[in-house]
């Protein structure tokens, strides 16, 4: 047993609930906490793990409220560490799924090594010939998001138009490809000049523009799609959703997979174009990537190949250290972020 | 020829665009107008009608803006009849489809005569063991939009909780008989002590309620649905939208049929809890019975057997006259009317 050690393990602590912004000062990173690396004895469904990055998401907004009525997950604990996707290396295993040396991908919290107790949202890494990092992106749930939610909730037709807000955000950026690979026509929004670059450049989008630089979005969004938008995947919710509303097509279809432009406020905008819902026949869907875990293989055996030919690009905005980490999620809802924010715990 | 009489045609005019609140004054009733009763030469696709019923129905509101961005339908003529629903008799045609004599239903003017020209919307009546006026309502657009609504758009499941707004309306009242006879626990909303009596006592509603007797709808909601509602069938939007969206169920639909409480208003009071469609994966869905015409002979033959054995009520509140016809109108929106609000146009 004299081999055992108890290490430091870094953790990035959430401190309270919040309201409104958040902000780097809701968390801390500390150094005080030790773990010791090995596994509790009479447990056969444990692992340790070390992790290795950690996926920084709009939707984490929402763990920080106290509570949050209707809300899909629960909050963050008061006094421990965030909580989110991960891509960590199992260091030991009594689970009978995992074993030691496995690269996995799930929820894991934001420090350097975890016991982790629930393994019920880890997927073990079969292909490694991509980077690791994409496990938190375009190979994991965020890839699975903009699969399930232009494949199963827009329910495409070729050669239709398609509007994507927050485009060269870790779900746009991809949306807009899959949107592209499947014969639509594309263009997205984004909050600065270089993204509007990157959108048209590299990711192949038909047409972009920066949302800050519009006086009258309405305007804006018929100046691209003067016949209207049959697609509108939402990543954004607020005023942008409600000049698309006006901007739909009869029948058109929107997926809601998120609302940033909401999070951070005390009180949401509202939204005062609902009655389009009706005069043009629109189904709005909302949906979360937890109901298509299913779908996950599906979605790989496309994905991978596509990844692999070139048919389909990347960006990711890595920090490296947990002491960058706050930053890196709060960036988010400031837009600083170009591409998936990824935080990478070591620059191993 | 010397027996063509040119007869008086009394009409409900409309007299110009308005915004705001609809009220009686915004039409004027007329004797002034006079129609030869026989069918001009050299046209083969006219009938001359003597109108017998007329609907009243909420979308109307929306006719007498000067224009509306999205609207599915033209807004009425100034100076012209008011446009709707109706059963008519046919006089005279020279159209291959009807026949002196056939009674049908389709978009007539607010008048005692009327030429028609464009017949895309007349279907001929076959069935008139039931009261004629039924063609404006449980066996016309109305039941069909309830019919639709609830059975195509909200993908019912046996057991499931629905709720409905302006439930003893035209299309609330048959929505919450199908949703019973498909074995659902049904509630619904209603603007009087009278009203809710009849959804309780009269169409067999599981519950209801009077929401201008509630201080907190999401406190009403949740007395009536403990476990959250499935389907919401919706009539009114704004502010009971925004209550029913923070006390539905996951996976839960919403078929959004109107928003009656949004109609009058210059600006609408803004929806503040999209977010619920995210966090509770909802569909919601505009629908409009001009899109499911085809669906007609289907609904008649489901719709037919279930009032010829009683199995479902119908309500109607008929006033006779065209004089009276605009101030039944204005009733819709102030909730005078119990059950379809028809104008006899005369007593015969």
């Amino acid at each position: 047993m004299a081999d055992i050690v108890e290490v430091r393990n870094k953790q990035v602590i959430f401190k309270d609930y919040i309201n409104g912004y958040a902000t780097g000062s809701d968390m801390v990173v500390t150094s005080d906490a030790t773990i010791r690396l090995e596994l509790p004895k009479n447990d056969d469904s444990l692992i340790l793990t070390k992790n290795i990055y950690l996926s920084c998401d709009p939707y984490m907004r929402n763990r920080m409220n106290r509570t949050m009525e209707g809300n899909y997950i629960d909050s963050f604990t008061p006094g421990s560490p965030i909580v989110g996707y991960g891509v960590s290396r199992v260091l030991e295993s009594s689970h009978p799924k995992f074993k030691k040396g496995d690269l996995i991908w799930g929820l894991v919290g934001w420090e350097e090594y975890s016991l982790i107790k629930d393994t019920r949202t880890f997927i073990k890494i079969q292909v490694t010939d991509v980077p690791l990092s994409c496990y938190t992106g375009i190979l994991g749930m965020t890839g699975l998001t903009a699969y399930v939610g232009f494949h199963e909730i827009c329910s495409p037709k070729k050669g239709e138009t398609v509007f994507v807000s927050s485009a060269s955000g870790a779900v746009g950026q991809i949306v807009g490809q899959l949107a592209k690979l499947f014969g639509c026509y594309v263009v997205g929004s984004a909050g600065s000049k270089a993204k509007v670059d990157l959108l048209k450049n590299k990711f192949g989008f038909d047409d972009a523009f920066n949302y800050k630089e519009e006086q009258d979005l309405n305007a804006a969004l018929k100046r691209y799609f003067p016949n209207g938008i049959d697609m509108y995947f939402d990543n954004v919710g607020g005023k942008m959703l409600d000049e698309v509303l006006r901007n739909m097509r009869v029948h058109g279809r929107i997926a809601a997979c998120g609302m940033i432009s909401q999070y951070n406020l005390d009180k949401p905008q509202g939204n005062y174009n609902l009655l389009m819902l009706i005069m043009k026949r629109i189904r709005m869907e909302g949906f979360l990537v937890f109901d298509y875990y299913h779908s996950y293989p599906k979605f790989l055996e496309m994905i991978l190949p596509l990844i692999h030919e070139g048919k389909i690009t990347y960006v990711e905005d890595i920090v490296i250290g947990l002491e960058n980490a706050p930053a890196a999620l709060i960036g988010l809802f400031n837009g600083t972020n170009v591409g998936k924010q990824v935080v990478a715990i070591t620059n191993e």
